[in-house]
């Protein structure tokens, strides 16, 4: 296993970064001296629209905190002015998560409905850390699915994540970055995130640079003498033709000394118009090889029409619309109840209420291939079915310790490229994709029948 | 100055956090010998539809940073590795913020362009921590601004934050909690918010702990035995009607052993209608007094709807859509350029980019009141001017070091909630609400026109 990266996942402080009801279920079920093992299915519940997939991501951070959950002093002692009582609390004091884990691996591309992250533990630790699993899973699925969007909507042109300044947070921009990574991107703006994750790091100068200098061109000139072949000129900060005249002035200084511009950045205006003019702008005057970098409020819907329109665009910055998922900035996920054992049998667990009914029972996600090994469909059945199509689940935790190899951040994105090379590409659109077919297993359906009706027979339910 | 709370700002760790661009032009400023004192403006450029006014909040973690950024010797290395210069990097290992910083208190009620922090400093030092400044007063005051609205639309019933499961990332969970509860929300479901900001906690069961019991009863029975006087008992995992019957017989058992039942919590379906049967149900059972809680996908939009409507319910839990800002999970803010220091003159600078024009100089807010007391305008001059209404801004940072008293998150409420109070109703609409005005003084009218003539003059810009 490689050597786990220093992440935000402080371990002695994040076992409190919980829901306050988890807490008080635990304390329920430890003082009513229930310790079944019991079994949890987190998934997501639905596309949003304008989704048609999910990039699964998040899971290295989970198993990371399963393994090291502990409970400080400092913080039991908050919790016993919270009034629970001491019983319990003797019993956090030598909390350990020792449960079995089954996961897809991250970077999979995965539909609603099918079990992402499978827990299987005493109750109050498969219960206890819920609320961060389903956070890191949240943020970081989110990312790599909004990112995975925008990559294709660039084609085969370079995406460069800039959201730092508007994610949520430190742990979003450090998420944004992994996770854009993971799905495609080229790499971050972020320098933390390219330390800590091995991620090439970009960019070069803001507005406020050139408007530091007396004029425009002595900005450049002064940028360009310290980066003589790796500048790009921002040229939008007053006009961008004029900019794109005053870089093509300097282009060829640096010609002069034997080097060269590398590019220029837009940031503003109509990308389109603009960056036609620019590029003809430096073809006139022999400069071929300077690139057009563009940014500002970029997304894939308007990656795609600048793409579709022939802009003269080499590579994008894209940041806030990205890094937020703005258009749809949280997904659905939930962690629910499918199981537990009972006098050494597994008794099925649903939920049933209006709109959110739960599958019971420990599931596995089975995917079928075409002749061309393309994707075609999904089945969601028992563990013990034998179903055609490949597993996606795999062991990664047993007794509380990691078993899998965790892959590095590079694998993962191989993951991620190849499952998307497989998802056949109605499923790839932007927008108006087709539902990619995910059936349940027959035993799975006839079992949900029973178990609904067993429910409303013994529960008092409807 | 009160001890600054533990927080996911470390120290050691946020300072690379930051875009590269920033170091690579910082590196421009230090090659070219370029250490002329520059004024930044942090401010927000434009609301967004659906909000009149912003509730300003994150300059403690500002600060907080500012004071303590420094750059390791691994963080060094790595940069080393990211083609910087020696020189340069001899530079940033002794780096410390000395600069002046002026703000508006967090809790203060602000508009478009009005400068919200105002860094002046050496430039390469106002430079180098524009990233970090923007990422968290981007996520705290937007978090405020959409709690302010929650609570709003709540009229007086208490709202409770309930989004940690889906924040985006840990920071944005910690920083939802303190910024709702900032903004008027009575306490959050994230413990370690409650441990760190010294803010109320609420919780107690969710559906899995229902579905765990082998039936609804016996779930209640089970919490209430072990809370006999602070259950909120979750009714909606089978049948939200029959689980208020259930509720109403646990409530009875409770009451015959001189325990009272605090609460039932409706998480799905229409709660309007629901909570009318669910109130009938209890009200019929003489459990008055036990309340109702609703939570599940509720928002400002949804709780104006709900209260208008009557519902019979006594407190929400606002999670998701609050704690992201679903309907714009960010604001556009943005650190520019103000002027700079010139043989002991204040040139002011201006970026005229295509609908992202600066106002020049270094500024004030002044805002003006009605004989009720209640905000009338607010007006944008140079701090030089004399101009009627209270200034918003003060200093709070001198050479480098924190001089005002921090105020603790409870004093920040009371500004907010005070802030609240006088700005008038109409703005405190949840939609199609008047924009509030914000005037340029004269003189600033004047100098802008003035700057921009100038830089088309002389900088070769139309």
């Amino acid at each position: 296993m490689k050597k786990p990266v220093f992440d935000f996942v402080d371990k002695s402080n994040m076992s409190l970064l919980t829901d306050f009801y988890e807490l008080t279920m635990c304390q329920g079920y430890f003082e009513n001296r229930r310790t079944e093992t019991a079994t949890f299915d987190l998934f997501i519940r639905r596309l949003p629209s304008n989704r048609s997939y999910f990039v699964f991501a998040g899971l290295e951070q989970a198993l990371l905190f399963l393994q090291s959950i502990r409970f400080t002093h400092e913080q039991i002692d908050y919790l016993r002015t919270r009034a629970l009582s001491e019983g319990f609390l003797d019993y956090v004091e030598d909390f350990r998560f020792t449960g079995e884990v089954w996961a897809v691996p991250e970077g999979t591309v995965v539909f609603p409905n099918e079990p992402l992250i499978r827990v299987t533990a005493p109750v109050i630790e498969a219960q206890i850390v819920e609320t961060f699993l389903l956070n890191t899973v949240n943020l970081q699925t989110m990312i790599a699915t909004k990112a995975s969007r925008v990559v294709c909507a660039a084609r085969s042109k370079p995406v460069v994540e800039f959201g730092l300044r508007r994610t949520q947070g430190t742990d979003a921009a450090m998420k944004a970055a992994r996770c854009s990574y993971l799905a495609g991107c080229s790499g971050t703006s972020n320098v933390l995130a390219g330390m800590v994750y091995d991620i090439p790091v970009f960019g070069t100068m803001a507005h406020s640079y050139v408007m530091f200098f007396d004029s425009e061109i002595d900005a450049f000139r002064a940028f360009a003498r310290v980066f003589p072949d790796t500048s790009t000129l921002l040229i939008d900060t007053y006009d961008d033709l004029a900019g794109a005249e005053n870089a093509a002035i300097v282009a060829k200084e640096l010609e002069s000394t034997g080097h060269h511009l590398d590019a220029v950045r837009l940031d503003s205006g109509d990308l389109a118009e603009i960056s036609k003019k620019v590029r003809a702008t430096l073809d006139r005057r022999g400069l071929k090889y300077v690139k057009i970098f563009a940014s500002g409020d970029l997304d894939e819907y308007k990656l795609e029409k600048l793409v579709g329109d022939g802009a003269p665009i080499d590579a994008f910055g894209v940041g806030t619309r990205m890094s937020t998922s703005s258009d749809r900035p949280y997904v659905d996920v939930v962690y629910k109840l499918s199981g537990k054992v009972e006098e050494d049998a597994f008794v099925p667990a649903m939920k049933l209420s209006r709109g959110k009914v739960t599958l019971p029972g420990r599931k596995h996600i089975f995917r079928q291939k075409d002749r061309m090994n393309q994707y075609k469909c999904d089945v969601i059945g028992f563990e013990e079915e034998s179903i055609e199509g490949t597993h996606l689940l795999f062991k990664v935790m047993e007794n509380g310790k990691i078993v899998a190899d965790l892959p590095t951040l590079h694998e993962i994105r191989e993951t991620a490229l190849c499952n998307m090379v497989e998802l056949p590409s109605q499923y790839k659109k932007i927008r108006n994709s087709p539902r990619y077919p995910v059936h349940l297993s027959l035993r799975l359906t006839q079992a949900t029948r029973q178990v609904t009706s067993m429910l409303r027979r013994t529960k008092r339910v409807r």
